[in-house]
């Protein structure tokens, strides 16, 4: 998506280095774009586990990339024992950054098979690098895919507003920023927004790490939609007044059955959807399902530094600073995700179109998971 | 309630001066405990419109001690025209500042009647301050016996945890901060926890002005309480996996009916505790309830400035900074309150004892409004 008038994916290899990888630092935004070098394994993790990059199919492209960074490392280090030990090493160090993401897991394990494939080190780093071009490439093309199977929901809304906005509300940021181009959540709000479609979208702000008032606000502006940050808490009271026709939010893992994990506070905004009869949608690339369970309480919650809900950082005099919120003696804790029971999601928007978020509906979209 | 080990009420006359009211300044809570003396009645609307002093019970004390410091000004100052128009318009500058609180207008229609019924100027001074005084004792006693009826709430739930802790969740700030003294939501839990029974408190930080965070994280501290401080979005999450027992939150208004307006984001939590079986109670005085309406849907819904989401304010090397979190061009919107539906809410706990949330329920503990 376009940022200043020019395009940009959030990851991709250095043009003049292809054994370095770029990618847009969103612990800046929406204060400063800046543009991160990674060239190690190690500088993968941290920029994982810090959310430097963040969102389920930047994750699972940004592990895909640092498995290719593995390989290289794994064939030029003296220091290495051995190419396979040091990929498993690179594997089980990239895989315990994050545990809700489930494109974490998927992409280390697609590119751990594929590199085994190879015979030479130099065809290893072919292969990683190749399942790492791919990796982005259909993350990016599952998410322009999302977009136009959601532009059709919001067309249909469109026709019974007679010109007035279709008011759309998400919750943290599934847009372009979270994947490698395009977005989950926001792709079909930018695919109607570029069909000439009157949308408006009730952007929360997402605390504790304000990913809503941070990354979407930021993303929609440079992109032209109209938009408005709201608290985390005023959802229901929209909702409520009429002023939200449908709900699209992200997943970071969702079940065979249709149990949704995502960003916290999901459950709540589904459970006001419900409440006053609003279609509530979440928008995923096949990626993001996690093919071996059913029931969502399976999924592992992170929980992060409790620091992240005592503090607040943002902008100021040219500087990032945190401020200190609450009591320093008082405790708190930090939920990054909750899980949305099937029961509350209207449908799920993917790559092969719109489907209710049931085991058989799914399976029929995606019949080679079906065993 | 304690500070420092001190007791403190929320508003008081100035023992050496009763010309002066004295109050807890709350914008610098929990980093500085700052007492405002106020002693005109613009400042003390300053004081209520800026949120020096906010929430349902304390609202009402400020406009009646600031109806009190009007009938002083209005016999004492030459460039006042009449007595009776500078309360009228003492009253409207008062209740202007609010729109949500129904506290606020009640307790200036109070003073208002009873100070015309003062035939000198001495005379309406007299009642002005003994009202004042008045409406302060008695929220003071009527939210020591919400807690006296909350805690067999409290009480039973103890019975069946077998010494683990009761954990009750709160949002936003219905504490002793919130009124004269014991508050509305947290006076059960103080009563609980000044009667032995383990009590712990999930507290909402309460986004976009963190009075959870600041204000109910601190007073709860200073007494002692323990507690959590969790994101907004957190609450459903806890109550999924079963770490809510109960629900306790304060009103700002609540209809003959039972309809609640309480702080932006209760409706979310109210809906989070029906899909999960939890009782959700609000606590309110009298004074809270508004007895000429019925639907929710009346209720004046306030709305603030939207810099109060894009920015966050906090503290560092020692001062207040606000930071700006959200990108300069993006738009927001602040609404202060929604409003509970009474299907929602389990009880209802007032000074008279706890009662459904329906019009007879209400109306046969509250007989005088039956009309």
């Amino acid at each position: 998506m376009k940022v200043g008038g020019q395009h940009f994916r959030t990851i991709w290899l250095n043009p003049a280095n292809e054994q370095v990888v770029q990618l847009i630092d969103q612990r800046f935004l929406p204060h400063r774009f800046v543009i991160e070098d990674v060239s190690t394994v190690a500088q993968m993790a941290i920029a994982i586990r810090a959310m430097h990059v963040r969102g389920a199919g930047l994750i699972g492209a940004s592990a895909g990339y640092g498995m290719y960074l593995a390989a290289i490392e794994g064939a030029g280090s003296p220091a290495v024992a051995g190419f396979d030990q040091h990929l498993a090493n690179a594997a089980a160090q990239l895989k315990a950054t994050r545990p809700t993401a489930v494109n974490l897991a998927w992409a280390i394990e697609r590119q751990s098979t594929n590199i085994a494939k190879g015979k030479t080190a130099e065809e290893k780093i072919a292969r990683a690098l190749d399942a790492a071009k791919d990796i982005a490439a259909e993350d990016e093309e599952h998410c322009r895919m999302i977009g136009q199977h959601g532009l059709s929901l919001i067309e249909q809304i469109a026709r019974k507003r007679d010109g007035k906005p279709v008011n759309v509300l998400t919750h943290c940021n599934a847009g372009w920023l979270a994947f490698v181009d395009y977005g989950s959540a926001l792709a079909p709000v930018y695919a109607a927004h570029d069909r000439g479609l009157p949308v408006h979208v009730w952007v929360d702000e997402t605390r504790p790490r304000n990913q809503g008032s941070k990354l979407t606000a930021w993303e929609l502006g440079q992109h032209g939609v109209p938009h408005t940050i709201i608290a985390d808490s005023s959802g229901g009271h929209l909702m409520q007044r009429g002023d939200v026709d449908l709900v699209i939010v992200g997943s970071d893992r969702t079940t065979r059955a249709g149990d949704v994990a995502n960003k916290i506070g999901t459950y709540l905004k589904a459970l006001a959807a419900q409440d006053n009869g609003i279609p509530f949608y979440v928008a995923l690339p096949s990626s993001s399902f996690d093919w071996t369970i059913r029931d969502g309480s399976e999924i592992p919650i992170e929980e992060r530094g409790a620091e992240e809900v005592k503090r607040a950082d943002g902008w100021r005099d040219g500087q990032m600073l945190e401020v200190s919120v609450a009591p320093e003696g008082s405790p708190a804790a930090n939920f990054g995700f909750d899980v949305t029971p099937r029961r509350l999601v209207t449908g799920l928007i993917t790559e092969r179109g719109v489907c209710k978020a049931d085991e058989k509906s799914i399976l029929d979209l995606f019949p080679e998971h079906a065993s």
